[in-house]
């Protein structure tokens, strides 16, 4: 598949590039400033090289163009100006499965905490804002730097995926073999958004306190 | 250690009843109804009994009773009437752990959903009622059949655990073992209840979808 990682310059958004370029997509990395994106695609690609593969294709362009030109679209911005830029992505998102990694978080002195989303949750504030895309979670829990620096797929965590479109979870749930090895865990309707993005924040405190870098697995499905 | 199981005539009170008595704690059932609580002391008793164990104490006793009477408080009761029953038990409460496994959740023809709490989680109301008890989130996600039913200890999954204060923390990470044969993750503040108590939704919508008794495991942390 042709993914747009938008947001693919920052932590999160590099490293799901990575594991989709790893897995054999195409990606194209997004972001405000074209040359930056491509500067982080070759990252990227040379990252891939490194593992010995050699069909690797990741690009960089700016957003709206990086959307426009992909099949799907995976959100792997910050909070902040989330709406804005949904909203100028419009055109291009439509008909697309789009991905949400978002997590509203805030943080102050007791550490990280949800912020207040009039939507309930940063994919439901997505799909409001472009109806005709499906939206889908996914992708919230796996840590940044395990995505980027871990060798070989995260088999131990599940990636949980939500959201109104069976179709389009599914293949959200597919796409998730490209980070842990196997299908993701379809949870349920995307409201489940607003339990899934600020769990987030529970895994950020646990690895602070116990000097880890955690995810989440679910079990009994078995 | 002697343990008020408020609520623990519902399923979820009696699951974590049931494997606090075959952990050896001294177990007090707390129910509006004191002959109701002591049906359900004698049922429970009679299971711990049918495992092996002869030495099983497992009484039954009206609420502020049985919380009077014990060392640390288990409300596993449902949110609706949450600060009526707590404000009510206040007197018993003081001074005490109090672990509070009570989810707000609503239920509508999506699923599960959270409801709003004024306070943020039904922990934090359960805290802000009674200021000189130290209240700590946990035991949120197991699933009372397994408790009920499954043979041996909850080996795959983690009890999470938040509170303000650590040494209670700890005393309630130690107590999990009761559950699932090793220590809980204490994840970190009492303010994580907001994401920890509504998770029991996502559990319940995965229950639903793949007809399964599901659980959380936090991974990365050996």
């Amino acid at each position: 598949m042709k993914i747009a990682v938008i947001g693919g310059t920052g932590p999160q958004g590099r490293g799901l590039a990575y594991r989709l370029a790893l897995a054999g997509h195409e990606v194209i990395i997004g972001s405000r400033d074209a040359s930056r994106a491509a500067d982080k695609a070759a990252e990227i690609a040379e990252a891939v090289r490194q593992t010995g593969l050699d069909a690797v294709s990741v690009g960089g362009d700016e957003n709206l163009a990086a959307a426009g030109n992909a099949e799907h679209v995976l959100l792997a911005v910050p909070y902040d100006g989330h709406g804005e830029l949904v909203a100028s992505l419009a055109p291009a998102l439509s008909g697309k499965i789009v991905v949400s990694c978002v997590n509203p978080l805030g943080f102050d002195e007791k550490g990280p905490f949800a912020l207040d989303v009039a939507d309930g949750s940063a994919a439901e504030e997505g799909q409001r804002l472009v109806p005709d895309a499906r939206f889908v979670g996914a992708f919230h829990h796996v840590s940044a730097v395990n995505l980027w620096k871990h060798k070989g797929p995260l088999t131990e965590e599940d990636v949980l995926v939500c959201g109104d479109d069976d179709d389009a979870n599914n293949i959200v749930a597919d796409l998730a073999k490209a980070v842990t090895g196997h299908r993701g865990v379809i949870a349920g309707g995307l409201r489940l958004a607003r339990e899934l993005e600020p769990l987030t924040g529970v895994l950020i405190s646990i690895n602070k306190r116990h000097k880890v870098r955690s995810g989440v697995r679910i079990i009994g499905l078995d």
